[in-house]
């Protein structure tokens, strides 16, 4: 069994190798800015994991590992842009460090290297690729879409929170998964076992971000507690909240989102939760989707063992709870 | 032999029948909308008769023409936002109608639309097709950097300027016929003759482009006489009158460029050309890539006749002149 370090140190290594060109310069000066600020890289790595699943080498599938990896980072550099982020993984982000115009662009282009990427795989299974990777970028976009409509709504359902972070995030984690799946060249049944694990997997993982903003050990998370709270930002806490408050309790709530005594605001509204019961609800539906990942994960039909994919899930896991 | 006219409407057909999904409306409405403010539709032509060179089909090479098609439309939104640009075709840009999150997430998905066309070809061409038009789309964004670039740069050559609007526009064209040309299952010298006609053709358009800007008849070109030069553009003209210049015409040409009475700085600056002989430099630079483009097409091997592709030609080159 490969340790996730090992992954993470073949992921980074083909990173710091990645050829961009070097003009213009106002081009690709930002994708190699972007590209090697780090990150845990899980993506990248559950498609060569998968793959080693079939008896593929880190060679074989390290080509479509960075294609997802690549298109990960191109949504970062836009969302960034679409959210006026300063900072990513503590740097400045593109169009903070450059400028807006560039941000665009160098996303553009850093999308289309991950194309170019599935072009590295042998060509009988180009088509069956490109096609899943289409699907999975559509279905990110569209999540991004429903992220930021949701911005300026009231009545978003729990049901709606979960469809877009589905889209926005877990896809990508199935199609990580699938393109291991398509060049290990198994079956139609493990391939799609393989996606929903990464599906739902990645579900349970945004959950888990919305429960640790809130309930985390703030050292390990290693941000302000509560800082989505103080933000107003809609997390399925906060859509559950409102969901099961009582008249009552939702003119509390909505008083609170608008209190600017920082402390108060974080305390009466964690009170609030705790009435509402809220970190159990979401725990619970984290738990389901978690435990679907599983159930999941354990139909694949393979030889090899599938601990290197229960590993990264125990690690992903176990980080503050 | 098809005529402009049917190929046009069946590339307008098949752009109307081109079923987005209807949600996020956010992210489709703006491409229902720019997909069907028209155009030449160049692109897609180019394809769809170069594959009909080699006997194959409209039906057959539609998705490709498709391709490019959205991906020239991907290009257009997003250089609308990096120009700041009010109007397309006579109406509003899709940042200027929805916003700018809106114009960045549609084009990006677009893009992904343009490659999901390319999964519509036969398996065992997307290999070829998808390897093309990976290389063409990095030059693209390598020719709209180079642009940008150039904005804030006083000392950009010719040479520079026509790499700029070669990677910028003329590879598309170039992309396009060599798309139809695989699809033909034709052979490499037939693809890369095909790809150097559209490259020099589109060349030779972009500087009868810049040329009709200051001499074409106002009533057929549709635009102010002169904008480029009012606007203080970099176009081949403003950059050989540039390298051309004696010191005393340089500082006339500069200080023109800071010139507010508008019938003043053109029939100065137009006089300016004149002495520099200007217009016919640059036809001659015109003349020479069109030659080239054509003796490229001659080389085609083709039991089919190349005369829809001479049409076409002599429709591009015969607008205003």
């Amino acid at each position: 069994m490969n340790t996730l370090a090992s992954y993470t140190a073949w992921i980074e290594k083909e990173i710091e190798s990645f050829a961009f060109p070097t003009h213009p310069t106002n081009l690709y000066d930002p994708l190699r800015y972007f590209m090697t600020l780090g990150g845990k890289r899980m993506r990248p790595m559950l498609t060569l994991m998968s793959a080693n699943l079939f008896g593929k080498s880190i060679q074989e599938s390290m080509p479509a590992a960075m294609a997802v990896e690549l298109f990960h980072n191109f949504s970062l550099i836009h969302d960034d842009i679409m959210d006026d982020a300063p900072l990513r993984r503590a740097n400045q982000t593109v169009h903070e460090k450059w400028n807006t115009n560039i941000a665009i662009l160098s996303g553009d282009v850093l999308l289309v290297y991950a194309y170019e990427q599935i072009c590295k795989q042998p060509p009988h299974i180009i088509p069956s690729l490109l096609s899943l990777f289409n699907k999975t970028a559509i279905e990110v976009c569209e999540g991004q879409q429903m992220d930021m409509d949701f911005e300026t709504r009231s009545d978003v359902s729990a049901e709606e929170y979960i469809e877009m972070i589905r889209l926005k995030t877990s896809v990508l984690l199935g199609c990580a998964l699938e393109m291991g799946a398509i060049i290990g060249e198994t079956s139609l049944e493990n391939r799609k076992a393989l996606y929903a694990f990464g599906e739902h997997l990645g579900i349970a993982f945004q959950i888990q971000d919305d429960l640790l903003d809130l309930y985390g050990d703030p050292e390990k998370v290693g941000k302000q507690v509560g800082g989505d709270v103080i933000a107003n930002k809609k997390t399925l806490l906060s859509i559950l909240a409102k969901t099961n408050a009582s008249a009552v309790q939702l003119s509390k709530l909505n008083a609170l989102q608008g209190e600017l005594d920082i402390t108060k605001k974080l305390s009466e509204t964690k009170a609030l939760f705790e009435d509402l019961n809220i970190q159990e609800l979401c725990n619970n539906e984290m738990r389901k989707h978690y435990d679907f990942a599983m159930s999941s994960l354990s139909t694949v039909q393979v030889a090899n063992s599938l601990e290197e994919l229960h590993a990264l899930s125990n690690y992903l896991f176990h980080r503050e709870y």
